[in-house]
């Protein structure tokens, strides 16, 4: 137990899953705390690809941190980028002037970004999906790519800008796959006259052996006959060795497309490099049992930023686990304040849902598994539920009873166009086959 | 009558009302039909103040044109953006290749942009209100001023923040300003622990006499009775001098405030001047009896673009002349094919509304005028039935209903934070008192 003050200060970084939840199991408690996060809003991360594919605006799951955390008078909330802590001297420094915030406790759940495996050149080609400001880039150029192909005078152009690929073939990737099919070849079809948006290809690439390896293997399968059922062209043991303007290198083969999406791994927060504790390849911090760092009790960390072992397998860096470890952390700061020991975190499982299109599902609940209809109900169901609020709740289901019915999809707004620009080809490498 | 093939190629020019009503009008008329417009999607553009207030979504109140449009098998739409026009060759050059579109028929309704009197250097400090960007502009800066007042040590600055100046007493001024306090004192006042948003102050601006030059004085009078209850500034007969970071110089005095809105004045799009035809102060193009350009019978000007006089008055460029400019075209394009007379436009009041904050707002149905609550359901009842498409009509009365019952702003997202960038003051100009 950390030497703290009857009144400890938490300072908290991070606004999603695991920093809301840490915050709202303190409510009662005898601290002050302040939350942190670069951005204003919470953001539903398991619907943030429907953002992407324009089936839901940004504001239908996103919510004001400090609106969700109103009511706890002992909670302050900073809109402020931490930039380094220092867990000697105990203070986070925010934004540019470096301001010092001191702590005695400190939970660090600053989350992830995607990781393009040293490859960064890539990102202006095949975004990813993190930040609303990534969803609205890749609806985009989801919507834009029909725009230019409905201008264009060249088949072969046009032919590369309906073909979409998507690198990575876990939940983000299998979800984005199954999306953009249904409503290119339902939503699209009757407003464009010059191309074919059922000619749409969308190419799902994954480096494993199968999709979905969080899943058991039959479910996986399940949702792999789903996507080619919509016409998705799965390539899997496939590694992308290069992505260009105008395409994706698979191997040796060139995917001829002017639109690629990456949701094909994270890195962790910078920050993590700051707590003096052993991080993997990914800059996760190696936590104690307790979700503390090593050597810092006063410090925890959670969520994306972190890896954690139990019972020989790692905990997935999901919504639950965020959840689960944020009030873990909460209760026990609570613990110490009343001097009692405290406990070893233990993930449960609550089980796994992942959606394929429309009305296509698989759920995954250990011994108990289905996939189809049902899964989809219960899949709809979890995440109004789960949504923050209840103008996200009914908007959602609005928003998503009106595709059912009218196959549309109902956010097709295309704004900032001046954005995209697709950056010129870099220069040919050198032992590469170039464009 | 001009000189046209049987089958007409029209092109239109703006997604706007005035064009999106003059295709509608054409749906059954012999011609082939091809709308441009820079983005994809219609506004409608009353509601665009309660985007940039945080109280719609975006999505809220646009539609994809060519959504709008699906069902014309005679017409195509095409994001592009008219740069040129050539009346004598006929055609309209499109985008950064000038690529041509030619016409027999051209309806040119490119609305019009925010107009700062020669003094542009403003519009950074002062952003107006047009299009979807320009109100995620504003609402960015007023959630972003409330972020950092509550982060400020500095009592002088967190004032400053406090502060928003409107400039111009139109209706759009009238309404930023009856929206601001209300979300200011209701929605925000339970998040923030350092600043008071009570204290918030809203000071408008008009260089007239009076607030809502448009509507009869008793009723503008009635408004700014209300605006003055909502804890509303109004400065009339007062003409903004200087538009700086940190403050608006009125006359020789300077209101502090980080944050200013700008509804002053407009001017025509830069396509006018490639008509021929003679233009007003604010680029507008003075049209024929029939909205034809003077010497160019098949191309006619309509909504923001024009000036049209009327017994002695000027046709307001507002939606509904707009939508009465397009049906006349098309229909004038009608008795062409069917070698009839053109006939002369009218244009017909319906009548005017303007709403200033929650459950309050003025009609004006010339002889029959009232102000309050029966006005403001009316208002709600009108905007509601005239939005497009089912899905924004329900979804905007579920976010009204909430925000009615709930006092909150459910749109309170704050996206691309790198946008917002206050611009270094530039150098003082010698001969004024400077910051």
């Amino acid at each position: 137990m950390p030497d703290v003050p009857a009144r400890p200060r938490v300072v908290i970084i991070g606004g999603g899953f695991g920093g809301i939840t840490a915050a709202s199991a303190l409510k009662r408690a005898n601290v002050d705390i302040t939350l942190i996060d670069r951005t204003n809003h919470f953001i539903f991360q398991p619907l943030l690809y429907q953002v992407a594919t324009a089936e839901l605006a940004p504001s239908d799951i996103t919510a004001p941190i400090r609106w969700i955390l109103r009511s706890q008078r002992n909670t302050e909330v900073l809109m402020a980028e931490a930039r380094e802590i220092d867990p000697e001297r105990r203070v986070v420094r925010v934004d540019d002037d470096l301001r010092e915030l001191p702590y005695d406790y400190l939970i660090v759940a600053p989350g992830s970004r995607h990781s393009y495996f040293g490859h960064d050149e890539w990102e202006p080609y095949a975004p990813g999906l993190k930040a609303i400001e990534d969803a609205s880039e890749i609806r985009r150029r989801f919507l834009l790519a029909y725009e230019i192909a409905e201008k264009s005078e060249n088949p072969k152009e046009r032919e590369e800008y309906l073909t979409f690929v998507i690198v990575g073939g876990g939940p983000t990737g299998v979800e984005l796959s199954g999306a953009i099919p249904f409503i290119a070849k339902k939503a699209l079809v009757a407003e464009f006259r010059r191309v074919d948006t059922r000619r749409t290809r969308v190419v799902l690439v994954e480096a494993g052996p199968r999709i979905l390896p969080s899943f058991p293997e039959d479910l996986a399968q399940h949702a792999a006959r789903d996507l080619a059922d919509l016409g998705v062209e799965i390539r899997v043991n496939s590694f992308v060795t290069k992505v260009e303007r105008d395409g994706v290198w698979v191997g040796g083969e060139k995917i001829r497309a002017r639109t690629a999406f990456w949701a094909a791994g994270n890195k962790a927060s910078p920050l993590g490099k700051f707590l003096g504790a052993p991080l993997d390849s990914a800059g996760r911090v190696k936590v104690s049992d307790d979700l503390s760092v090593p050597g810092h009790p006063e410090v925890f960390a959670i969520g994306d930023l972190t890896t954690f072992q139990q019972d020989g397998r790692l905990v997935p860096w999901v919504a639950p686990a965020a959840n689960q470890q944020g009030a873990f952390v909460a209760k026990s700061i609570i613990r110490d304040t009343r001097r009692q020991p405290r406990k070893k975190f233990h993930y449960f499982n609550k089980g796994d849902l992942a959606t394929i299109g429309r009305s296509r599902a698989i759920a995954d609940f250990g011994r108990v598994r289905f996939a189809g209809r049902l899964a989809w109900f219960l899949w709809l169901f979890v995440h109004i539920m789960y949504l923050v609020g209840f103008r996200n709740r009914i908007v959602v289901f609005i928003e998503w009873a009106y595709a059912y019915f009218t196959y549309q999809a109902g956010v097709r707004l295309i704004t900032d166009v001046e954005r995209y620009k697709p950056p010129a080809q870099p220069p040919t490498v050198a032992g590469t086959t170039g464009r």
